[in-house]
């Protein structure tokens, strides 16, 4: 299938905001999803961005015509993304890391999510990157057999690791001094 | 016991390395580490760094007695550090992620850890960030007690977050449109 990766811009905002609502609701959780389409703009195309993004396209002629997300009516070209940022890890230095993958699903098997992905690893690189990181849930199983066949290891399965978070109260309680 | 938390310069990063070190022979993988002072200087401490970092210092008189590490064989005033670097939830969006917390053995149990954790929370605040992201070794048990005493909880153990990676030729392939 016809199709383009290109660095996302402001105006693409609108649509990044679907498909983030879209991937939530693939994943269930729709009802956690906080940021909306200003945050976006505000967040990722200001001067010292906290994220980049990256848009799959297709052809007018191409355009989506299923609605997979109930908000919206009419078709869609732009039909995927990946947003990511930089990182650190103290031992192996520059990383990136991929928070978002996601192409709509009438869009899948074609190679689009591949070729998202292989976009975020060649920026990582052309960063002086020697490592892409991103999160999987375990029960996606498809996705996480997706990314061992690409070479991707399991950090958490293989040496213990596991994500923590801090938010909310807590958050607040502990950049007071903590419990 | 007296001790000051600041935000580290290009003059920490010799003690930052050695303090890597010292937490990843703590971890028992020491031989992962790639990353030497030169790094840190480049990464952390050039005009768009990769990572921040703030540094527990004690008073001269209270220098520590024992060499955690022996590569190193004088006493040492920087005791402890964090590294920090901004990211972004697609869901929540602004976040701090927490890339190490480490306080020498000597030091431990004095709240210098808690104190840097502090003041790691207190900055991702100030920048506008609802989350404090960070991961622990399962095997880390005193760890991760004193994280969920602080509130923080598990995000694999309750929403089943699996931690990926792909680095060295899988990367590159993948970069070049994957397999």
């Amino acid at each position: 299938m016809e199709f383009t990766i290109r660095a996302a811009t402001l105006e693409d905002c609108k649509d990044i905001s679907r498909m983030i609502l879209e991937l939530a609701e693939y994943e269930k959780v729709s009802d956690q999803v906080k940021i909306a389409q200003r945050d976006l703009e505000q967040d990722g195309f200001s001067k010292n961005p906290f994220f980049h993004g990256i848009i799959a396209e297709v052809p007018e002629h191409l355009k989506s015509k299923e609605d997979s997300c109930m908000y919206f009516f009419t078709g869609h070209t732009k039909v995927g993304y990946s947003l990511y940022f930089y990182t650190y890890s103290s031992w192996k230095g520059r990383a990136v890391y991929m928070e978002d993958l996601y192409v709509m699903p009438e869009f899948r098997g074609k190679g689009i999510g591949k070729a998202l992905m292989s976009k975020v690893s060649q920026l990582g690189l052309a960063a002086g990157c020697t490592q892409l990181n991103f999160t999987v849930l375990d029960w996606n199983k498809s996705s996480l057999d997706f990314y061992l066949k690409q070479g991707c290891w399991d950090v958490t399965s293989d040496l213990g690791y596991h994500c923590m978070r801090c938010e909310g109260d807590a958050l607040e309680h502990l950049a007071q001094g903590g419990l």
